[in-house]
């Protein structure tokens, strides 16, 4: 496709500074852009390429005046970027299959909306409700009563398990797994009696989840995952978990039974939490830190056991010193020594003076 | 499907506080319940609900004598309640296919059990055997000369590798791989040639297994995991381990090669353990502990590296003070400094004193 | 198959001490090795199996000079161990399905290799190309211009993006994921919105990646593995990480977006790196370790917030003793306190005394 950098501009809603009339052919990273390509210009350690870099267009934040190249001056030049691809540069994007492949097993009484496209070897069970424009991969399962809302798109060989209700603009890469049974046990005399898991999993609208994700449905009720959350890969969300909306759950993070986290949180990676516990709005929670209680909203904490990050810090930093610590201890004993040896000895002669 | 109030009494052996007579016809969280349905009260947490519940009656503990519902007094509450489910709501369990689909493509020789069910695009290997009444969804891969008991249980995309032996009523959820080679290389000039895994895996009776698991063959012989262990999501079980019987193995815990885990063992979630050790029964492994050497019987660890958990738990509060430890030393220093210069002035005056 | 010992010392040049001329009829570990096996001994700890052992023969290193059974001598008994299994045991190895499975899809203009195997309901995507001998288990996605070389072998349920390229005798485990989305949004007003990711992953040759492994493509550009590198279960690397040649990563480690590892690298389980760092050339990352800067090449580092190993270890001997350190400040203080007692007697008597 080919853009003018006017018609970029006016798009983004930016400002050009040089030539408005050049065409883009296409989209690409400071490092690797050509010529024909618009790129941008985000993170200030890249600020080194803005005159070295082979595009013939850069997208900049408002701190940019000018440069050797045409730029376009916004507010946010990642947004900007997130939003031109489809419409620069539409090829560069994923291309998915279209149609309802002959292989595709559609159970009794499945509903599907427009335009909905499932791949081959696909197996969706009764009742299921599959919305407008979902694109659902070969060989992934989707049990029966689920829902799937429009606009969703699941990638090869994930699998739903039956009554689980997914929303709209749903994304969820390979390999992931949608309402397995919460790992919940009664143990009697030693042995582990299942405790059958009634409940399912909501995943609401705009929710991302990476690939090789578990996220198991609850014991009754429901797992919940709001509105516009976004999870990274190989992350386990145990029955019952509610994580609020606009949330980050970072790779291999994982949250234990019934726990509840806020809204706008951040889990970095390899986090783990306990079970009952709760973890406010904006909170974040460090990676690999191993949190065993409630985490107050609008706080940071980090190591194990976590602690709010300032102290954990702190007392990270204390741990670091601890050699010297031991050496100032070894001296103080050491001084204290001498000084009583004086003393005796003063006494002594104070003794004989007397 | 209805039940009396005594016939579900009877049914899990515990006494009517109230009228025996009423009518039960779902089953429910204690929050969630309403008219008509049972619930069941563990977790004195949920005490407050006791009154506040819309269920029509409660299984509770013996402590408790009556309430303003109904009840069911037992030994054990959460044991009834995994028991009734199939008693008085099986609907409410997960509803799987019967018979096998014709596009299941069986390999030559295959020996199925009765009533096995196996769902579209599963691939049973040659030779394979398959027990009575197991269930194998859809997308699942069984390699050939693969052993299943009766009554197992395998969700979507289950991949099992050729030659391994499962037992009776084992339950595998989706995504799970068993039977990977194991990670064994052979390092010359910086090269890693791979070592072929020739052993297998045996996961016995009453086992059941998470989502996205791995668990990797033996180099020669077996990797076991014995009769009525249970095992979370995402979960790394390596080569040549063997775990004991009714161990717990919780989401994203790993055990590195060759280690032995004991009966009645508890690895809480993300724990790690080296290769090449051994855990003692009913030992406890707490959540996110690197274990670097074998753990005794009966004793819980924690912490990296893993030290006896009372111990830990010692250093871990030393940890936490460290700043005013850090403190309390620069406070010795200076009044050992202020000592030192009161002697020395002492000293001078009994000079001058002498 | 039958070997002579004889041919076996030949095929691996290694020195026989004993019967050359006894046959060979199967191969196994030292413990469970019978009549007719050939076994190794590499591992110093099996050394009291070698006269227990029920082998026919034993693989050791120059160390051993004889022992009750006939040995062949070699350089590295391991190596030898991983390349005879194909030479007197082929059966002992996993056996693949040949041919392409009728029920098998081949989009448009895809090329396949001599002898390559596709298993029953894989899917490859139009324009991708196979090369020679490569085998690919059922259920495997590969996506539209993938490109793999020759004598790969993926197994079931493996799941390859768009555009993705792999190197020859590439093996890839069941349930792993590459080239899923890079996990990056940008976040206005507290909404996330998705970075398109345009790149994509790059295998090279002769690496092997575990189950259930996760890698995703890049923003532009590409994440890289390059040759010889080898990858266990569970481990997630995100967009843009480069690991060089030869590396090891070990179950369930985690790397963050863009940053790079050398050759050679080790990563032990569950180790963690942040984006944007690069760890040198034959550097260790511990189990468990929190890498949260840059790793100069040939160092160790370990635990949370990683440090250099060596220091990590005398940090943490100084943690492990802080009860005894505390114990010991408590009697400084003390016997501080008695010498300030007594200096002020001493100086009240010298006072009385003066």
């Amino acid at each position: 496709m080919q853009k003018t950098l006017k018609e970029i501009a006016k798009f983004i809603g930016g400002e050009i500074v040089g030539d408005a009339d050049i065409v883009i052919t296409g989209i690409c990273g400071i490092k690797e852009a050509q010529k024909g390509d618009i790129t941008f210009l985000a993170n200030p350690k890249y600020l080194p390429f803005i005159d070295k870099t082979g595009a013939s267009a850069i997208i900049t934040s408002r701190q940019i005046e000018r440069a050797s190249k045409p730029i376009i001056r916004t507010e946010d030049p990642s947004l900007a970027f997130a939003k031109i691809v489809s419409f620069i540069a539409p090829e560069a994007e994923a291309k998915h299959h279209t149609g309802i492949h002959p292989t595709a097993i559609l159970g009794k009484n499945v509903s599907l909306g427009k335009d909905v496209a499932i791949g081959p070897y696909a197996v969706v069970g009764d009742y299921a409700i599959i919305g407008d424009n979902s694109i659902i991969y070969s060989g992934c399962f989707i049990g029966h009563h689920v829902k799937i809302g429009n606009n969703g798109l699941f990638y090869s060989n994930v699998s739903i398990r039956e009554n689980v209700t997914i929303g709209d603009r749903v994304i969820i890469h390979s390999g992931t797994v949608i309402g397995s049974d919460g790992f919940g046990f009664v143990t009697v005399k030693s042995k582990h009696h299942k405790i059958p898991q009634l409940g399912t999993v909501i995943i609401e609208d705009d929710v991302e989840i990476g690939s090789n994700v578990s996220i198991d449905r609850a014991r009754f009720d429901k797992t919940l995952i709001c509105r516009g959350t976004k999870i990274d890969n190989l992350v386990h969300i145990a029955h019952n978990v509610i994580v609020g909306e606009n949330s980050i759950i970072v790779a291999q993070a994982g949250i234990s039974g019934s726990t509840i986290i806020g809204r706008g949180a951040t889990l970095a990676g390899q986090a783990g939490l306990v079970g009952h516990i709760s973890v406010g709005d904006n909170a974040v929670i460090a990676a690999q830190a191993g949190v065993t209680k409630s985490v107050p909203a609008n706080t940071m904490v980090s190591g194990y056991p976590a602690r709010e990050h300032s102290k954990a810090l702190k007392i990270n930093a204390c741990v670091q010193n601890l050699p010297k610590l031991y050496e100032s201890v070894t001296k103080l004993k050491k001084k204290i020594e001498e000084l009583e040896t004086r003393m005796n000895a003063d006494n002594k002669s104070a003794d004989s003076c007397g």
